[in-house]
């Protein structure tokens, strides 16, 4: 699974944390170093310094790039040495060693990563929902992990998360009785649903009626783990306002980058869920038991969960389908060919389906 | 040796523990869910909802059963399922699934379970000392640990201590000279001791003389892992008081419930015990390894001791009695056979020796 | 690595550690009790009873050795069984066992330990420039790890502290400009440095020019761990003042005990690292990542870090020649040989180069 995921462009940070300041983020695994240089170019390097392994996070960023706090090594963005203080005449075969480095670019507020092979590099998808903007809105991102019911970095593997997306039967059952109304009066009802395959991954249609007419809700999970969900609070019907991307941090945690359309400053992380007036941090463990929502069903599931103990059944078809069509770009990738949605020839631009929409 | 104790039922809870609330319990390695219905049984059922694998710690208790959080299935105490309403018409196969569970009996204020193959299962024995009352007298039960020398769950190998109920030379050491008088004064001398085999385990005899007559101590060591040991303050002399049952929470922690007569309530939380008006928790570092007793010798072994490295000596000879029973009972189920004290045909009540006798 | 260290003694607490109160001490990846017997003699046994497997650190010290909590046996600091109180006749044949235990001696204000072989046991070596003192000058032993820039007890390998040793062009760089100036002016340029093997290690010889002066600067790396460097802060220009044996706690971990020349007590200790009048502990996460010292670039290499990614220079040269030396040990070891310094016939005292010299 890591290699089919370092096919894709994953979120690494939002723009505001690379900084002069270096940072250790961890992603599909491994553990770097963002920082920004001193003309404003965002580098993501590993963090031992190929000279003699000292991590780069006790190194100074300057105008070219970060220097290694033990023997001075100065490396830009793209892991070229720069400097070698050490070494008579600053180092003259300096040229000939690379510290490993991947290529980042920024976009939504957010800084991505590309951590595949060189010559599959994608280019950084756009989405139609985020910039096609209403008068009055903007794009903002959030990464307190919105959507995941709980804190910021979520003890479990991401899988367990990017199902839920395609598992509506839930909706009415935890968050419409088990813990009182978490959503919507709308979102109680056990409704009609369709799961189709797009070109882009799995595509959810549930239909209800409210009032006589058709509540239609179109939910999408985009490969590789982008949750295309709209607001289950149903505010306005509408086409889907933010895409979340469900981010690896290694096999049993994982966190939420999400970029969204909003009027206001903040008003995405005011989509946080709240219960009884608190948020998720200030439930005692009682609460928590007495009311779960979707962290603790899926970090009830445990770290990594046992496909082997399921019993799937109708309601779990989405669930299904979405496995199927990762093993199936697996089988891609082992075979030497581009899963969908990446590779060179990748679509520059992702047009998407969902939304709540009331038809007559 | 896991398989020889799922020969046995074992306690898992108080009757209190067993209530609406569900709680999580660890037992011969297992984390598994004990609650009580709404009808008033207790259930021990496997955490990991057989549907999604969602913990089962998040379930609500209705009056047939538990419900899982996730998509609603309801299980009742035997593991049947009951509901899926996901699925259409409440799901139509699902008498074909049952979610893993234990069978439990209450009796003497505990919750037992038995984790052994069905065709095997034992009576839940009851024991003449906790049914045969004197007037005034009724039976309590205790999960503190009582015998432990230390905190609720103790963090060692179940059989460090289960071994030391067969080792009454240690007392005048341990407790008799280490650390001060931590019993009575007719345990200090170093006893004349005689180990047997029973029908049911290995009996200590102690034998000291008090003011020109003999005091003798009985103490039983029982399959699989009672600790049969009348008060070793000897207010008085009669028969044995209580039952520990030494429950294997895993390989490296064990817990004591307790069942005994008493004539008032928390009688047994009283026979814990103090050193110099501490309680065990109240010790500092430093006074815990001033004053050891049972816990300090026992977890002073490591998590698991090492018996290569030990060497036996004839005070150690009910020591390796038991070790030696214990094989010849792992060689029994090895064999297909019944260890002794278990199976289908068992005895329903099990008659004790211990006690404190004070002989003309 | 651990066969060639046990070939050498080494420091295994300050003289006052060993008392009437057992002490746990950690050596070589082996636990150990550390413990002074009544007629002041002191003992290193291994911890677990041999009886039954008891930790003597919950033993009581008497006048002939360390008796176990749990059964009595009392062992001398040679391990010698002398009492079995539980045994008949106080245990005929207590002579046939004894507890494992590992010679030491006392020298400088510290405890030295030998691991090794019985037959290939070295002498505890004297050095000069501890023995011969001037008018008002005492040997003072300091157990807080100074020269690691850090904490007493230092995560990360051993080798990784050592190395530095051997790396005087790091110090116009981490110490130089990096920080602030951590040492003084004169140790701020980038210096001419020649490396040598002796007959006990690798000693580097920096050069530098003060007033027309040459500065010459000899620091010392002895097998197995000693480090031998005058003081950074050069407030004197004079012979080495003092020896650290850096020892390998286990693979991961490693401590410094230091003795030296000293004129008041105390003196040793306030040779410690401060940055801005904060000493290590003071500082802040980002003051540590902001002004780096010795132990933030030796632990930042990881726990024990990966030769194979490392790409050396000219300027490593002395961590190349100390390397090659050790592998050379290492073979001598394997072929049955004693490496160099240790073995039945290793020089009894060792005479040091290093110091501070200013020539005209």
């Amino acid at each position: 699974m890591g290699e089919l995921m370092r096919r894709y462009w994953h979120p690494v940070g939002l723009s505001g944390d690379a900084t002069a300041t270096p940072r250790v983020v961890r992603i599909l695994g491994e553990d770097l170093v963002l920082f920004r240089d001193g003309s404003g170019k965002a580098g993501l390097l590993y963090p031992r310094c190929m000279h003699r392994g000292t991590s780069l996070y006790y190194g100074r960023v300057e105008q070219r790039g970060i220097r290694c706090c033990y023997h001075g090594w100065l490396f830009d963005v793209a892991g070229h040495c720069l400097e070698q203080p050490c070494e008579p005449n600053g180092g003259e075969r300096r040229h000939n060693v690379r510290q490993p480095w991947y290529p980042v670019e920024e976009r939504y507020g957010l800084v991505f990563a590309y951590m595949g092979p060189a010559d599959r590099q994608p280019p950084l998808p756009r989405f139609d929902v985020l910039d096609e903007l209403a008068d009055g809105e903007f794009v903002e991102a959030d990464d307190s992990s919105i959507g995941s019911g709980g804190p910021q970095v979520v003890p479990c593997n991401w899988l367990q998360h990017f199902e839920n997306v395609m598992d509506p039967f839930h909706v009415p059952i935890l968050h419409g009785s088990f813990s009182g109304m978490q959503f919507t009066n709308a979102m109680a009802s056990m409704p009609w649903v369709v799961f189709e395959e797009t070109d882009r991954g799995i595509r959810s249609t549930s239909l209800r009626t409210i009032d006589g007419r058709t509540f239609r809700r179109v939910t999408e999970a985009v490969l590789p783990t982008l949750r295309v969900v709209p607001s289950p609070r149903v505010g306005q019907f509408a086409r889907v306002e933010s895409i979340g991307w469900t981010l690896p941090i290694d096999d049993t945690t994982y966190r939420i980058y999400v970029a969204g359309r909003v009027r206001e400053h903040g008003e995405l992380g005011r989509m946080r869920s709240r219960y009884g007036g608190k948020t998720w941090f200030e439930l005692t463990d009682d609460e928590h038991r007495a009311m779960p929502g979707d962290y603790e069903a899926q970090t009830g599931q445990g770290p990594i969960t046992f496909h082997s103990e399921e019993h799937l059944r109708l309601s779990d078809r989405g669930i299904a389908m979405l496995r199927r069509m990762l093993r199936t770009q697996l089988d891609a990738v082992a075979a030497g060919r581009d899963p969908i949605g990446a590779g060179a020839d990748a679509p520059s631009t992702i047009r998407l389906d969902a939304g709540n929409f009331l038809e007559p």
